[in-house]
């Protein structure tokens, strides 16, 4: 379809003001936070309401337009990126609240509202909704459904799916479907919130979400080990869940991010430690204090050469530093970051790690490693220089050891950013050519005409 | 195809001592645990591994056989029984449980396994595989995950769905695949195991899973409260939420259950009470000190006419009796039993209450309702008696009242048994035109044939 005719469509749709197409617009909307991938849509339209969403689908379908649905942009493996041009979906205007259900503990949410927003807004009744990815202050919770996201609290906390419980969805006919509901138990036909929740906007445009809402722990204690090789910091963690002891966050961070997180920061990190792990247990105050000392017999056992309990909030903050701090100094090291999540069952820790510095090593490229040890899910950071086409060669080389070794292990290619376009090339090796047909078959199912984020997440249909 | 053929390549697939054919034994596989729903098979074949599984499907999709996978036959939705006749599927030769996985948590297990007998596989290790149907001495694994179980502990531990990680599954086509596994996060392509959990076979065969274990609680204690009021009742449920109190377990029954049971055991139940509440709560000692009394407290609150604290294990047992003898029990009464399983949110507790109540009255049917009060799981239980068409006339017009007062509350068909043929009629009352022809579309797409337990869930396609 021409570019001016779409435009023009979309502005009988939605309003004027509401449709973007100069080419500053498109530029910003060209790409997401994942480097390598700029695709220029034709449109950037702004919905107000499901019915504008399903409109535009049913037009975009007869049509056979592209539609690429986007919240904040935030996304690590390309999958907002415009790959076919046509239209950007932006959700942004659904940014309401809709309401806060304390009986049934349950938040009903449109998609533009930031995560962080909600937790703020259930706050007050001593409620907190989990999932906290590391944008958590700028991402929207419609692009946090489509990837699954995760965070520090999935290992005892579990991560957005496990919060979602139904779900308002746009089909790509213009559909519109309501699945799940305020219902804990619901067996009544297939799990369609749980299929469109981590499908990438591949499957149906998501409007507004029933969210899980749990109290609020009454009680939490942090501390930091630091071990001299990789084995005992892995062993530590394997035997902290062999105690029965489920940590709401254990962190770790290998030594070329203490490194540089201590060159940017001088925040008195041990640069020579092969790790350090950052660990926080909450809930009753009694068991917070029975963990806490649990955990501090097992880190010793497993020779920490030094343990920091944290003494308030603000120690807290002092000692988790390093964690926050290490991809944004990673990210200054060069001009490009790549953060992968591939993720091994917790037990593979260390054969993971050991995976990942000999990669980097092999290739001579930079990998910063940290992560959630708790969860197996490691985001090996890769810093080089795009417009490096040598470098970029050896970065891909690198990834591709990394990722077998992963699948290798018992692992996935991504534990919360998705695959998008990043991770494309290795689905066929974790899920075999018969576990690939079958989530197409899916994919053709639902999107025949192949309109929504098209090619991303199984790649052609 | 005729029979006598089909019956000869069984044999030549899985071994003549694997297939049974003669009258008595299609009779027995004929139903389910469902009343009303019997139909003769052609052969029961009884695979003793997954490439067996795989050649039977693909030999059943290259000839259009009907396929009806089946474990213990413990199904309350017909989800088990025959419909089109063609091959029962018996699983339980899949009868292993192949390893357990200490450091990840991760026990991997066979379909044909019985439920209990993973629990207490698992015990002497300290841990629990939660999800625990009233019929987790008898159902197969393969059956709950396809039903998506739940069970008493359903409110705070989840249901079957929380604790599938993993799925090795035989699709139509005889494809063998594998979804998930032990990582705890996983993100990468569609949720296929959670789409086949819950998918009553109609999507694939599932031969095994990676199931997730737990801690087993350290401590716990269990009460008995009299009410005088369903609203009383409902409202003392409501609030011990509100008050961030997740018991493991809180259920009810109402004024008819507690008189029939009564009427059996003679174990001294308030018969003219209009419910009683059984609750658990669990976990540390002094979490399970303090939320008996905050449960308490709100119990009295809300005029629980008379509390019973568990005195011990065995006192317990004693008090428990009422809830687990209201099953069968109420069976006692009449020839036939259905036992359905609405669900609402929580809150719509005792409306949904007062709308079984009305139609046992206004349709002139018995119904003893019990249930999971804390996840609006209830059990209305129609007794009756198949043979009088004038009465079961009268049991479906009541029945049509119940589950559409359920939707209309914004609950579901089936919190936990399925929707199999029983529930069929309801299905686009609750899920819409649309909603429907998305299940539908997604079945055709794995199922193209339709042989997977055909007629079953989302009906004719």
């Amino acid at each position: 379809m021409e570019k001016e005719q779409l435009i023009a469509e979309m502005k009988k749709l939605v309003g004027e003001d509401n449709v973007l197409h100069s080419d500053e617009a498109l530029y910003a909307y060209s790409y997401d936070a994942t480097p390598g991938h700029t695709y220029m849509p034709d449109v950037v339209v702004s919905p107000g309401n499901v019915q504008e969403v399903s409109a535009i689908l049913k037009f975009a379908n007869e049509h056979k337009v592209p539609v690429y649905p986007r919240g904040s942009g935030t996304n690590l493996s390309a999958g907002t990126a415009p790959l076919k041009g046509g239209i950007v979906l932006l959700m942004l205007r659904f940014n309401k609240i809709l309401d806060l259900d304390l009986e049934n503990l349950i938040a009903e949410v449109e998609v533009g509202v930031v995560v962080q927003d909600i937790n703020d807004y259930v706050a007050p009744h001593g409620l907190i909704y989990p999932p906290d990815p590391g944008t958590v202050k700028t991402a929207s919770l419609g692009g946090t459904i489509c990837e699954n996201s995760g965070g520090l609290r999935g290992l005892k906390y579990g991560i957005t799916k496990n919060y979602v419980q139904g779900l308002e969805v746009v089909l790509a006919n213009g559909d519109i479907i309501h699945t799940g509901g305020k219902n804990v138990k619901d067996v009544s036909g297939y799990d369609m919130t749980k299929l469109f929740t981590g499908s990438e906007g591949t499957l149906g445009v998501i409007t507004k979400a029933y969210l899980k809402l749990v109290p609020k722990p009454e009680a939490s204690a942090s501390m930091v080990a630091v071990f001299n090789t990789l084995e005992d910091a892995g062993n530590a963690v394997s035997d902290i869940i062999a105690a029965k002891i489920i940590p709401a966050t254990m962190e770790i961070l290998d030594n070329a991010s203490i490194r540089t997180v201590e060159d940017f920061m001088h925040v008195g990190l041990p640069v020579d430690a092969a790790a350090i792990l950052l660990l926080e247990v909450d809930g009753h105050p009694v068991i917070v204090a029975d963990e806490k000392e649990k955990v501090l017999e097992v880190l010793k056992r497993n020779n920490a050469s030094e343990v920091t309990l944290a003494k308030s909030p603000e120690h807290k903050e002092q000692l988790w530093t390093a964690r926050r701090m290490a991809l944004p100094c990673l990210a200054k090291l060069r001009p490009t970051t790549f953060v992968e999540d591939a993720t091994v069952p917790r037990s593979k820790l260390t054969d993971f790690l050991k995976i990942v510095t000999k990669a980097a090593k092999d290739y001579n490229v930079t990998i910063g490693t940290f992560g959630h040890a708790g969860d197996g899910n490691m985001h090996p950071t890769i810093v080089c220089d795009i417009r490096d086409e040598e470098e970029m060669k050896r970065v891909h080389q690198a990834m591709d050891v990394i990722f077998r070794g992963a699948v290798e292990l018992g692992g996935t290619l991504s534990g919360e950013h998705g695959i998008g376009l990043g991770k494309l090339p290795w689905m066929e090796l974790q899920h075999g050519k018969a576990g690939m047909e079958a989530m197409k078959a899916i994919k053709r199912a639902l999107d025949p005409n192949l309109i929504l984020n098209p090619g991303k997440l199984i790649g052609e249909c």
